[in-house]
């Protein structure tokens, strides 16, 4: 899982935040959060999950640590994200909207590696081999490189190259996207994360890549017959 | 310009229109105009350019033919949004949206070459040195290889390969993005589209463009450092 930090949050004009958190303490799981969206929503999502809350409203007060399957994670987070729109939903929708969006990635003990997508419904879908990536918020610029090499097959090598070319794509269109980056790499029942990195502007690995990728891609062009 | 047919025109289940329409019998002029969004909003407009309407009120009856410049045709497709926004805006606000983008080119006599991108209030922005190509639409995932490959420098034939790779990629990612595609090409000077060309779904030099272009780029993927 990959995400920027680039966030705009109105007034108080903060414009770096984290938008990736790993919940890996318990050592029986490994749980990734990626968010887009409302940093309001994300931040209480975040909070109500970690803390724990009431979520099927029996009493039992339950958090991403105790849930015992990736799904029901999912569910979890589905649930938290209508708990704040019970709570501010209404003010949100009367300035500019509800709007957020979740990637939750990980291992649960003996239970499959899964991805999801949650929506600001509450309601979620899960990455399949048609579908064998998920992005959330500003997504179209770098969908073309993923589309043309990310399959069922990909190695997780490949795959983290991709997803740092597609941000590479994202940030070089767009300035709402940018650095620095938060990479995690989770292993099928490592059940930690095997690779965490912060890419910061000057990251000169990354600059490598991305001047390569550049140079790939005009040799490329100029190549190219019409 | 380049412009898909693609398009999603609800009940009629309309699903091909051309978007890209030339000007160019008079011989004084060549005016090529793209649209996005609403397509009854765009023929209405077309309409009204094309046989005149009173755009300053003052009983004259102006047409893309007859005015005397491209910022006056630009003006024209402008006035005549807002023509159109006066008579079925209240009803399309209250159904979806009043939403139309244009991108209008070409050369009136003597005077220069122009791109203007014509919003849907009527004003209007035109492309320049910093911003050597505009894009309307569906525009976010052929964005990156535009921003690589074109610049104020780039021959006509490079952009115009750049453009239909732009256009690959598109339509790789988004299904709202489909064949055929009008081509036109126009020359400083030549007042008349030197290259007009429709692209259909098994045009054997645009797939060996396409197939090409997806063997190069998967090649320069494997060969990245990490």
């Amino acid at each position: 899982m990959i995400a920027d930090t680039r966030t705009n949050a109105g007034l108080d004009n903060i414009a770096t935040f984290k938008k990736l958190h790993v919940f890996e303490e318990r050592g029986d799981r490994v749980v990734a959060l990626a968010t887009a969206g409302n940093l309001s929503i994300s931040q209480s999502v975040l909070t109500l999950i970690s803390e724990g809350f009431d979520a099927n409203g029996d009493g039992t007060i339950q958090t991403i640590n105790t849930v015992p399957s990736m799904f029901r994670a999912a569910q979890l987070v589905g649930q938290a994200i209508r708990e704040v729109r019970r709570v501010d939903g209404e003010s949100l929708e009367q300035s500019g909207g509800f709007e957020v969006q979740m990637l939750l990635g990980g291992q649960v003990r003996d239970g499959r590696l899964r991805l999801f997508q949650i929506y600001n419904a509450g309601n979620f879908i899960e990455a399949t081999i048609d579908t064998p990536y998920l992005q959330i918020g500003e997504h179209k610029y770098g969908k073309p490189i993923l589309d043309r090499v990310v399959t069922p097959e990909t190695s997780l090598e490949d795959a983290q190259k991709a997803a740092l070319l597609s941000m590479d794509s994202t940030m070089k269109s767009n300035l709402s996207v940018g650095m620095p980056l938060d990479l995690a790499v989770i292993e099928t029942d490592a059940c930690r994360v095997s690779t965490k990195r912060r890419i910061m502007k000057d990251d000169p690995q990354f600059s490598e890549m991305s001047h390569a990728w550049s140079e790939a891609l005009r040799d490329a062009f100029v190549k190219m017959p019409i």
